[in-house]
């Protein structure tokens, strides 16, 4: 079986959408990514850093679905990593209230023994300096390297990000930073310059609209299943990025027909992660359901045509 | 074979995009429509009104594609519905110059006898009390109409519109212009509220996001071709028009599963529309290269999946 190492935030979320509110709930990347990729049955650990004030039964939770949490760092005199958001009434745009990094300040990953060998790696949203340590550690490189970032990291430590862009081989970025990150409009333009800076695939998220994967000179386009209720939608990207790294873990096929069945599989389970909030949906699904909404996809999406 | 009326705008565009601008050049919806469906081989007429400054080697280049412009009034003393426009750098928006309605202030149309008999129909944007008198001058009921519309006539002519709506059986309108008209935020929804209306078929336009297809249950989603450049978006939603009632015009065929292959179509012919300025992509136009691109529809969207 298939060996999946996630490095990511593990953290509260306090979440306010037009639906309701949350107090402090269980989120972060890692989290997300994991609860997803969890749905395909494959040996998988987390490393990250939580401080005291963590309930031990959220790593319980994840423990239950065959998430190691061995990495998972425990600063007991410290305070977990906290994120306040509050989304406007369309739900595609958020303020950040609060961002209290706490023990995410000084983090330095610590790779597990037995994760060092790991076949396939996921590097969650956080600092490219975290991320790289990561890519140190393990010392005969993964089968795939997917990377997640966002336009902070290009804001505030472009060097950095710059490198560990250079190293891995599938980056998932959303339209608007994949502009930013290449200076073009057409995105698929701004793939072919990604291209150029390392990543053999490049996955663009586009939100409500789907996402789009390049590899040099093909394309493939996973739409966004239409929802009638889109509850709240933190976590949405990371349960993406769960999903296809954990078809592609499950499978071991790293061929780009088996990347497109890997895109659906994200864009499929993320639309369950917005139905409810936080990782409440993630953690009550069932793989009848998963099967039953990627065969909507089907339907959505393919067509007869008659070439003449 | 069956016949295809048209009505909307026969007109004059000015047109300005980052990559250059033109002199007063023929647009117009009808126009679009028209050049797109006629790809085709259907036998289609037009139902507009021009001045006459309008070149008649403009309705000739219409008929040389086997598009009828008797239905198409010149009004000898009046001038041609002249719109200018500029699309600001993202080419996702435009601002309006100058909208001179001319002749079409007072247009009374009149469908020529020999398209009374019309199988298909097709309501480009316009006055919605113009779409009404076309309906009215059809003794029988056509096998289908398709109404395209805009926001426009939302605020300013809500009443008619939605008699209009009421008679019809596909509505294509962009994804604003669905939730301004439904009250709701959700497509899902929205195409729900739209379809108690009248129309059998809600097609959501959503520009460089692609189309969505509605059909009470069923969904079906087409992208857009992602394109290295975008040269002028001027005509592109109603190319898709014609693109979607050609494609439907010549195969006779009303069924939902042909319905997704039209709004391939439409999708396919609007991605040339907007590589050059105007029509000029849409009059030269081979198929051998919409077959290819159909093609290319194919591989950007199908994917195997192994339900378990």
């Amino acid at each position: 079986m298939s060996k999946l190492l996630i490095v990511g935030t593990v953290a509260f979320d306090a979440i306010e959408t037009p639906f309701g509110k949350t107090d402090k709930i269980l989120g972060g990347a890692a989290t997300y990514i994991s609860l997803s990729a969890s749905q395909f049955g494959i040996n998988s650990g987390i490393v990250s850093v939580v401080g005291g004030d963590f309930p031990k039964k959220y790593l319980k939770k994840l423990n239950k679905r065959f998430i190691n949490t061995d990495g998972v760092e425990i600063v007991e005199n410290g305070k977990t990593f906290f994120w306040k958001g509050k989304y406007h009434n369309d739900l595609n745009s958020r303020d950040t209230l609060i961002t209290d990094l706490n023990v995410l300040a000084d983090f330095k990953p610590i790779v597990p023994e037995n994760f060092k060998d790991t076949d396939f790696l996921m590097l969650g949203n956080l600092h490219p300096t975290v991320q790289m340590e990561v890519i140190k550690q393990i010392p005969n490189r993964p089968k795939l390297v997917v990377l997640d970032t966002m336009n902070f990291w290009m804001d505030n430590t472009l060097p950095e990000l710059m490198e560990v862009i250079a190293k891995i081989d599938v980056i998932t970025i959303n339209d608007e930073e994949a502009r930013q990150l290449s200076g073009e409009y057409s995105l698929v333009k701004a793939a072919q310059k990604i291209h150029n800076m390392g990543p053999k695939y490049v996955v663009i998220k586009k939100g409500e609209h789907g996402a789009l994967l390049f590899n040099n000179g093909n394309v493939f386009y996973a739409p966004a299943l239409p929802l009638e209720e889109v509850f709240d939608p933190t976590g949405a990207g990371d349960t993406f990025a769960g999903g296809f790294i954990g078809h592609m873990a499950k499978s071991g096929d790293i061929s780009f027909e088996n990347m497109k069945r890997a895109v659906i599989s994200g864009s499929n389970l993320a639309s369950f992660c917005v139905e409810k909030f936080g990782t409440e949906r993630m953690e009550n699904l069932s793989q009848e359901e998963i099967q039953k909404r990627l065969l909507q996809f089907k339907l959505l999406t393919q067509f007869e045509i008659e070439l003449s």
